[in-house]
């Protein structure tokens, strides 16, 4: 056994964090043990802490870069000191349909995540994986910043892949938090129109810096009427239960909506889908192949988050100010100080 | 004003049908005027007779053929003689993208429907409308099964277009009924391998008649299971509430599960849509520019509707037998005893 220190929540309902010692495995024959330098902080670690999505104390942190420390001997395509990313996945069965298509996201067998109940995440020091989950980090991406695109950025990328977003799509992101802000980058780097979708007009000067050609108000009735039918894709990253059907208006002709925010049963209005073959979707984070080539094109066009970046001693106002949606647009967990 | 006959519902909630004088308007010089043959039974039919859909005393039918008795000084496309078929559209605006798309069905003004609170409807011995939403009845098509065409025909046909549907593609069909048939019927026809799903093994002989390779029993939990990830497409034509779960788990990867028998909000599990990025549509009928192509298809392979065909008064029995599932597969009324 390894041992190495992390952050454990306190299985009380609350986002206390206490700094806990935690052990690693041992190498095998196509291990790496990674030192953790910067770990994002993803909204599912905020509902997982509280107990939402999964019960007891737990270690969280599913995007994060580090440094390969360790390599079984098994291993070709990491040397000692390579910088690396790893996402939400550190095994798949390898065998069923959706692995054999590059989609261990969805692994029938389900995929072993980044962390659960037994599995310490990357809020801690060290983390021992098969090298098969670990990606080269390109150079010229920025470690702190590209953190985030392990889980939100590839949770964006996948379905704007699947739907062909390019030049000439027209793309809304509704929520413009962790996710969507990588959404407008990454589509606008596309060549796709994109819009924000949001409830405060507060953040258009963001919304256009970030790439997107405008803000539309979703509380502004004219213009949502104006808007109907105008777009091919929206990428809804809203966290909370709402209505679809508002959304779906906004959808032209066999147009899509992908809901990325919010895993729980919804209701759906079917007429909405009827009036113009409208589809409803969901995808989240990514198989290996879609996460290599996300890393390509953002390192390629220099796009990753934009963070702040915080000492992990200071994870619970992280995610204190992320419950209230005070963060623009990632927070990123420095992991020195667990030295 | 021009007079005919018709059947009429009673609006106190049974399928009560009384026998009627109808009016309908003097041609203007783009309508004609059909003495109608043989109009379909459908399932919406006998919702909107009962109130669900809408209120008042109402002369249902929107698939039907007919001969042409009479035409307006603009009107090019037909002579007196022709045999047209009606579908569910009467009328567009014309001018908004839906139409001009070639998708009146989806016209944002709302079409107007072949029958409704002030429109009586096919189950009638004329019927005047716009050329434009009538269609040359093809050669080699026998005139009462092809009127199932204009509603169920086009209600299957335009998903599995806007899918793909082709040589290699995996359909299932949901329920075996007026839409599920013609969709056995032109999925196969298309090149697709289709399987049958339903709650009873007695469809099977029937299904594979049809051109089905085969029938999943969907209360066979072992099958269901072993038959996870293989369709591209479910034709969902079940007309009452129903799980989405155990459908959604037969879909592979980016698969499509379209609504075609249900038109109310329903409760859909979002993860289910997750796990393989799978999609949720839904359309009703189609536009003209589908429609004729659909004609042309069934004209070309010999496809049209299993119908079983009454005389117009017998109406009450077809509504009957249609509310219990007693029927294969689809009821079809000649109107010739109007007269």
């Amino acid at each position: 056994m390894r041992v190495t220190t992390g952050w454990q929540s306190s299985n009380d309902g609350s986002t206390a964090m206490r700094r806990v010692p935690i052990e690693r495995r041992d190498l095998g024959s196509d291990d790496i043990a990674v030192r953790v330098d910067f770990c994002g902080v993803c909204h599912s670690d905020l509902h997982r802490i509280r107990g939402l999505l999964s019960e007891g104390a737990i270690v969280p942190g599913h995007e994060f870069t580090g440094t390969v420390t360790a390599a079984g001997t098994g291993v070709a395509g990491f040397a000692l000191g390579d910088r690396v990313a790893v996402g939400t996945l550190v095994d798949s069965c390898g065998a069923c349909p959706m692995c054999q298509a590059g989609q261990e996201n969805f692994c029938y067998a389900g995929p072993t995540t980044t962390y659960g109940a037994s599995t310490p995440g990357g809020y801690s020091r060290e983390y021992v994986l098969r090298d098969k989950f670990a990606y080269p980090l390109p150079a010229g991406l920025e470690a702190a910043a590209a953190a985030p695109l392990m889980c939100a950025g590839i949770t964006m990328w996948e379905p704007m892949r699947a739907a062909g977003v390019g030049p000439g799509t027209q793309v809304a992101v509704a929520g413009l938090g962790g996710l969507g802000h990588l959404g407008v980058k990454l589509a606008a780097a596309l060549g796709a129109e994109v819009t924000v979708l949001s409830r405060t007009s507060g953040k258009e000067a963001d919304a256009i810096k970030l790439g997107a050609a405008g803000l539309l108000l979703s509380t502004d009735d004219g213009r949502m009427r104006q808007s109907r039918g105008r777009f091919d894709l929206i990428l809804d990253t809203i966290a909370a239960q709402h209505d679809f059907a508002p959304l779906l208006q906004l959808l032209g002709l066999d147009g899509t909506l992908s809901v990325l925010g919010y895993p729980l049963p919804a209701q759906v209005p079917i007429t909405a889908l009827t009036q113009g073959r409208k589809k409803l979707t969901s995808s989240g984070t990514g198989g290996r192949k879609h996460t290599a080539e996300l890393l390509a094109f953002c390192a390629e066009r220099g796009i990753a988050a934009d963070i702040e970046l915080l000492p992990s001693a200071r994870v619970e106002e992280a995610l204190a100010r992320l419950d209230r949606g005070d963060v623009r647009y990632r927070f990123v967990l420095d992991l020195s100080d667990l030295d």
